[in-house]
């Protein structure tokens, strides 16, 4: 697959997301008509859209697609409500992201609350539309399965939990060791990676075998492209990133990278990612577009 | 039944909603326990425990309790978590409750913004620990059902719509006409009492008939409930109510009596909760406890 074959494949996909997330939107009307405008402003505030992809992607290797719209509507709402949190002055105060205001500065502090709170609600009334599409006990077991992998990596055994102690040992100023490094990448940043492929597989009619397979391939999707993010920060250019060359060594934030230094986690990256796609070629189905996302994500130079 | 008979039988059903709660939270355990501890102390600081006991007796009616234990967790989850946020420091900023320190107060706002998200995850994913007692195509519909219920009462178009409109209407200072008041109180208030309701018949098998009538005895309970706290505003005393008289008027909120007097409040606090009563009149089963438990709610003096 070429550079621009990639590129037009992707912006395909996250077209269609976009069109199934836009699809599953509340209305703008009533009483609570603010709090709507504030859940649809964050939620349209633009993306790759990466979980909903991973999510249509892993499902497409076993086959069975009526489940799963309200699911890539869902996750893409629990991605947007934790941004939406994380953007709280009481949490990282960021008064923009990509180049818009963040949806407190908009709406307020208050409304920032509630308007995730009503995100992260809503992507369960989302994701319930499922139960819409399905035809037998199978189908109720595949939903059932799938809203306990979704609910269980995006909460205190997964994202949530992630968060909670990245933000206190940001606050404590305490160095990191590697194993507690690891659960924070593994619980904030590869949770919902691996939520979305296992979703994906679940409802697609995958067995659990499959289903580990695939939460170990997004596991290291997850970690690589967190390390990544890591070297990048270290040693990319400031036009690239777009971001200040080392602002994380400015806060003290030990990274994987300070652990293991360059070298190491360039080896990592790679070993991490040949282990993700060697898992792909392992199961059914087309992967060629999963395995040259796998490869922009952790090979890329911003 | 007596007072005392009625004080002995609540007392009962707390203690026995307090251990069902319980037995659902988190072990404070593994590189997330502070967030665990967090949300533990929330929900361990005390209260009646109204909305699980309304919805064991409303599964009583209908006789099959073997899915509802996990549900009675969730509901008081998520009225735990809605409280959380409620205290924030943008929200209510209130330090104090049930004269203990709120979680924000003890945890740090980043953490009791965290708190409440991880709660009302939590309570999704112990909701869903019902599939383990599901056995077959009828169980499994039943709670598709009542998790779309208790979805919708908590979300925008229930519980945090409610509190949207309520907290942007203190902040802008508008005078507030019965229409939006309703709305408040239908939402913010008798919502979550008709999730309870409403998901305890549907777990224990009651038809679509028998679960719209829970659902109009469970919004008569709430408004009445929210009527009734409105009138003891004005005219208890302050020993009786804990808090200082008229402490709404001063804030320039609008309530219920302000527009439509003391005696006609009096007057449909009465009529809602007799038709509440005449609705579980025509409902099988055992009344006797839920209709003095409405009257205790509606009849109080504090």
């Amino acid at each position: 697959m070429t550079a621009e074959e990639f590129r037009s494949q992707l912006d395909e996909r996250i077209a269609d997301a976009e069109s199934i997330i836009k699809s599953f939107l509340p209305k703008e009307e009533g009483y609570q008509k603010l709090i709507l405008e504030a859940m649809n402003y964050s939620v349209l505030a633009g993306g790759k859209r990466l979980r909903p992809i991973f999510m249509k992607e892993s499902a497409k290797l076993f086959g069975d697609m009526k489940l799963l719209s309200p699911f890539m509507a869902a996750i893409e709402m629990i991605h947007t409500y934790s941004l939406v949190h994380d953007d709280l002055p009481a949490m990282d105060n960021d008064e923009l992201r990509r180049g818009r205001k963040t949806t407190w500065k908009v709406y307020g502090e208050d409304q920032g609350i509630l308007a995730g709170d009503g995100l992260l609600n809503f992507s369960m009334e989302t994701a319930l539309k499922a139960y819409e599409s399905a035809e037998n006990l199978e189908d109720h077991v595949r939903i059932a399965k799938a809203l306990q992998v979704l609910y269980k990596k995006s909460g205190v055994y997964g994202m949530v939990g992630g968060q909670c102690v990245d933000v206190y040992l940001e606050g404590a100023k305490t160095p990191m060791d590697m194993d507690t490094l690891m659960f924070i990448h593994k619980n904030k940043t590869a949770a919902l990676i691996e939520a979305s492929m296992m979703v994906g597989a679940i409802l697609a009619g995958a067995d659990d075998g499959a289903v580990a397979k695939i939460e170990k391939c997004a596991y290291n999707i997850g970690i690589a492209f967190q390390i990544r993010d890591d070297i990048l920060d270290v040693i990319g250019t400031g036009e690239e990133l777009g971001k200040p060359i080392g602002s994380d060594a400015g806060n003290e934030k030990q990274t994987y990278v300070d652990i293991k230094g360059i070298d190491e986690s360039e080896k990592d990256v790679e070993a991490m990612s040949k282990e993700a796609t060697e898992i792909l070629e392992s199961l059914p189905g087309d992967h060629e577009f999963l395995k040259e996302l796998i490869l922009s994500l952790v090979d890329r130079r911003k």
